[in-house]
């Protein structure tokens, strides 16, 4: 929630004219994303070549994002790649609202800033999408997630670059390793107990065998741009990779289906959620039967690295830190019989 | 340089609702302001009234602003009483662009909101206006700077109320002693000799007598945007009040004349911006004579503010404190005989 690199007027004014979208008007640093830097960019626009009326009119608004230390450059051609490849799925067939790249007068997708130290930051140009983040979905609202989701799923079946998940099973076992069991009680002392029964539980029985693909791995409703009911635009595919579709859909589940305040799971939003899902990409047996593990897992992935980030942001920092007890009480309940319960077909 | 009061989609949409600009279409925190919460908004603007085709479209894209505790809610309508007097000059005479005030359905220029701790904090929707803040500004564009600032003054003798300075000479001796001699050494050996020096002198010889009016207190580069060499909009007022008019013009100076970075005099930008005021405002002989005082006192008022809220700020505050060592430096200019020079007629 920050801007860390300083981009004066001039050298913003410099960076757009490498593209051709005509000339800067404004920008305005935004307080989004946890580990880049983002503007909000209005240009002229670019030489408006239309032939027919029915061709919308050049944008004229962008998302500017400097990458910081967090974001490793050698992934931007699969994370921008992929935003491309969504972009233009979306246009032929609907269903998954995905910014395009704006790629520079060159054709690359990314260029590197030097700043004033000399160090190279890479800096991309993002297409604007319209929409608000919901903190209280309907069921209405959720049913387009699930089938936003599941759309992304399908789109994502033609694209050939594949990138690991670097916050998969072997990495809540490191993240939660590094806060030690000490660390963790005191953040909670109901943390101890829980990871130590859940983490060897939930890693010694992740499935293998379950369809793959490239997933979002981090749809929480920040990065979900909606308009009333429909889905208007899936944004921060920085954590996107090659893994469990039905994980992708877990991790969904457990970022949307509990209460905002007080944690209280809604039962009518994750039914809403799943049926959505299904309608576009009806699950198979196993994936539905594992459902109950990867949600466990899911939320044990957010117990992790915010439990991390907890202990090891410095006091001082720009960021918010984001507490790793929410998700901890979402591991306890899908843990329970009642938790199970939820993704019975 | 923060967000600080959370509001999801559906509490904007609530709010934006109290306006008559349409429905909520798109929502950014901006990371803007040191001491408020703002978002960058669009809408889908009012119900399109216009009757010809020379009237522009209704507004899509405001700035909404929460006022946080720094902002006294009494001051609410001097600062936005004054936008709307300034943006309505604006219209008719040209000159000083302001964003006016978005009144409620209800007339009211800024409203209510109730935070869940039951907490009350005003909130006011401010037209946009396109353009960026420079960073190294050209003598052109320090000369518009310069007129649109004397265009301010003159509308300014307009708006019948008044505010006193809350950061004027007394104000810096209160925030001086409060950081005491052995605080200011901990942020440079050089600042206690300084302010030893100056705060006495400065406020002893402070004028009487000169011209007084509203004026903006704090025309930083990054208050004024910018497009090319056109002045497109003065912003943030929310130091504005009644007070000696060339003191403005002096606070003016020490904000743009030094390098951003090396803090060097920019003999260039000073005599385009004196300049750029006299051609639409001429100084009185008072007012000249005074500008070399003026300038030593408006350096020392930005080492005051910015040297309390050094010893003051929460190490872990989402803001970036600013350095008051600049402005000791720009003070220890003017105090020289090169620095009273600059003024010379």
């Amino acid at each position: 929630m920050a801007v860390y690199t300083h981009l004066g007027a001039e050298a913003l004014a410099a960076l757009i004219a490498e593209f051709d979208v005509g000339t800067l008007v404004s920008a305005k640093g935004i307080a989004e994303g946890v580990s880049n830097s983002n503007w909000l960019i209005e240009t002229s626009g670019a030489h408006d070549a239309r032939t027919d009326a029915t061709t919308p009119p050049p944008a004229t608004r962008f998302i500017l994002t400097v990458y910081e230390a967090r974001t490793d450059t050698a992934d931007l051609p699969f994370f921008l790649g992929l935003l491309d490849h969504l972009a233009a799925y979306h246009r032929r067939h609907g269903g998954c609202p995905v910014p395009r790249t704006i790629h520079d007068r060159a054709g690359a997708a990314f260029r590197r800033l030097t700043g004033p130290d000399g160090a190279h930051k890479a800096v991309a140009l993002i297409e604007f999408l319209p929409g608000v983040a919901v903190s209280t979905p309907t069921p209405a609202q959720a049913h387009h997630v699930g089938a936003a989701l599941a759309h992304l799923h399908l789109a994502g079946a033609s694209f050939t670059p594949t990138r690991a998940n670097a916050m998969g099973p072997p990495a809540w076992a490191q993240l939660l390793g590094a806060c030690g069991a000490g660390g963790l009680a005191t953040i909670s002392p109901t943390l101890p107990p829980l990871v130590a029964r859940e983490l060897p539980a939930i890693t010694r029985a992740w499935p293998t065998g379950l369809p793959v693909g490239t997933i979002h791995a981090d749809l929480f409703p920040d990065n979900v741009l909606m308009l009333g009911e429909a889905v208007t635009g899936l944004i921060d595919f920085y954590f996107a990779c090659t893994d469990i579709l039905a994980y992708d859909l877990a991790v969904t589940h457990a970022a949307w289906c509990f209460a905002e305040a007080g944690g209280r799971f809604r039962p009518e939003i994750s039914a809403a959620l799943l049926a959505g899902y299904a309608a576009v990409r009806p699950l198979n047996t196993a994936e539905q039967a594992a459902l109950p593990l990867l949600a466990r897992g899911a939320a044990l992935r957010f117990v992790a690295t915010r439990a991390y980030d907890w202990l090891h942001t410095p006091a001082d920092a720009l960021v918010t830190r984001k507490d790793p007890v929410a998700f901890a009480r979402r591991l306890a309940f899908y843990a329970s019989e009642a938790g199970a319960r939820v993704f019975a077909p």
